[in-house]
């Protein structure tokens, strides 16, 4: 399997995040990714391939364009009041304050364009961001395009908690919904998105949630108990169009394999059901039982047997990184995932 | 002019705010109150008399019971898990975001009461919260029962940002609307808030939006400059029985006397055409030149102007106090406008 990667990725070093009341040090780092690329050279896992530079069209399939000219100029409105930190917004416009019109200052506009208080925008974010869209670009595009059964984007910053016009939980262009919305976009009918991340895919569920062409399957924390706190329910199943093209297995705090395995089951069948042209999957690897923000038990051996059941699957699969912060482990359980992946497709192929 | 004033209010001590992503020293003290009292004890301006304590209802009458039960019980479900220090929310219910179910996890129900980050909550919020409101309330009652022609409720921590459910801006409990609204209850018919904040008092606005039985005014820094950001806007007049009943002036940075007095004059024109039975005036003296969040330039003598203005409306009149954060200038200030608004009046009726 070929990985996906730009090192423009690493120019995004958050040095802070705030949660609790507490500026704390970021753990959103360059040297998650790091991690994982040690992985895959040590263990010869395949080439790691920079991506292709995609256009501003891709994006705006999926953003809105004023959040996406945010992104892109803020950090010239920022240094132009003279501030050079990284940027955390303060206050939201949530219900009885209004959404329009934008406000000019750019403290206001952070908040406009952001759900939480605990992400930095910082110099090279958006460079970032957009190189990690590339990166699931081109990992789709070697799928779609070259016919690669599977690919490996190494997306950092991750993209599932960003939506149509906000930033959060340390994402900031939804690289999940970009490649699912790429791929319709150049020739799937049907495209179905399975996010694994410890934490529920806020941004890539709200983006399609009213439409049916596009999946939206997620394993994570409840709700009730987790960030994001305000969606990821299981009454969630979409509206409009999307009704019932949306299902969500929040699972409780401490779950390990045992209570595990059988959302992911469910939701295998869901996809069986579905038949999916190609399977975005966003593979957050903050499930981990060591993981210093998450609250479930996987083991490293459970992330093998993950990667072998996806492999079950037979449908044309492209792995996007998402979360995963217990940095010393990540490499070994992304690439455990992606190397029973691979084993068990060529067993399943021979 | 009698004031009302708990020592319960001063239990309520901020150590930290965060704003512009950093932890800074709270500028929303107890020593805010101390040097009004203090200037009310050197002008010997009149007695000071503790607050009645309300019941419940008053508060329910404003904000929602699970909003209310939130703040009550909060300290003891944060000491729960442990923690100690004062609380900050860190992630919001906006747009996409579910506002049901509740989370159990108190960081969730952080975000889903508040709007900002930067708003402590500690083991004394709501006591002091509760007896600022109360302060509001018996002021009203100074005025409404005791047919006293004025009366001051020094309030503290101030209430104009906090809204049905939510709090933000150093504010918990809404006072002015509170105070308002009990006024309508037993006696008034048209009651009349006029927010002299530098801030726009979005919480009172949203509270009467739809009600044309009491009339919000506001004159403040234009929101697309400075916070709340999201409400305050010119186009903002009500709606369904309340269009026409919230009028808006927003001003912009580095407005003095020159800028600001134009937008009084036809506040108080608007005040006049409506005839209230009673005026709550949201007393903020953050438009204060001095003020270390605020961008207007009022002196303090322009703060005698405004007393004596109001006067002239001959209208009894509730003073609540809100914002003002130069604590070395805030009790002369505070004390310009109530001395000269008691001048003035006396000066009238003679
Ligand atoms: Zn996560
Ligand atoms: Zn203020």
């Amino acid at each position: 399997m070929q990985t996906v990667f730009s090192s423009i990725q690493l120019r995004h070093a958050p040095v802070h995040e705030i949660s609790d009341g507490q500026v704390k040090a970021a753990v959103e780092t360059p040297s998650r990714a790091e991690a994982v690329l040690a992985q895959i050279r040590d263990r010869r896992f395949g080439s790691v391939v920079p991506p292709f530079e995609f256009g501003p069209r891709a994006l705006r399939r999926v953003h809105s364009q004023s959040y996406i000219s945010f992104l892109e100029t803020f950090w010239e409105r920022w240094t132009e009041l003279g501030r050079d930190g990284e940027a955390f917004p303060f206050v939201w416009p949530i219900r009885s304050l209004r959404q329009e019109p934008l406000p000019d200052h750019v403290d206001g506009l952070l908040g406009r364009y952001s759900m939480d208080a605990g992400t930095p925008l910082g110099e090279f974010t958006f460079a970032a961001a957009k190189a990690s869209a590339d990166t699931a670009l081109t990992a789709a595009q070697l799928v779609l395009e070259q016919g690669h059964p599977a690919a490996f984007g190494l997306c950092r910053p991750p993209g599932h908690h960003a939506g149509v016009d906000f930033y959060g939980g340390y994402c900031y262009l939804n690289n999940a919904a970009i490649a699912a919305q790429w791929l319709r976009d150049y020739g799937a009918s049907r495209v179905a998105i399975l996010d694994l991340d410890y934490h529920h895919g806020n941004g890539t569920q709200s983006i399609f949630y009213e439409r049916s062409d596009v999946l939206f399957l997620s394993i994570h924390a409840d709700p009730r108990q987790e960030y994001p706190f305000f969606l990821g329910h299981a009454d969630e199943t979409g509206e409009q169009a999307g009704t019932g093209f949306t299902r969500n297995w929040p699972l409780p705090y401490g779950t390990g394999w045992t209570g595990y395995e059988p959302a992911l089951e469910e939701a295998c069948r869901w996809l069986v059901v579905y038949r999916p042209d190609y399977l975005v999957v966003s593979l957050g690897l903050d499930c981990f039982e060591e993981d210093p923000i998450g609250g479930f038990r996987l083991t490293s051996e459970d992330f093998k047997r993950l990667g072998a059941r996806l492999a079950r699957l037979n449908v044309p699969t492209i792995f996007l990184m998402e979360g995963g912060y217990a940095t010393a482990t990540l490499g070994i359980n992304c690439l455990n995932v992606l190397q029973s992946f691979e084993e068990a497709r060529r067993e399943l192929a021979a």
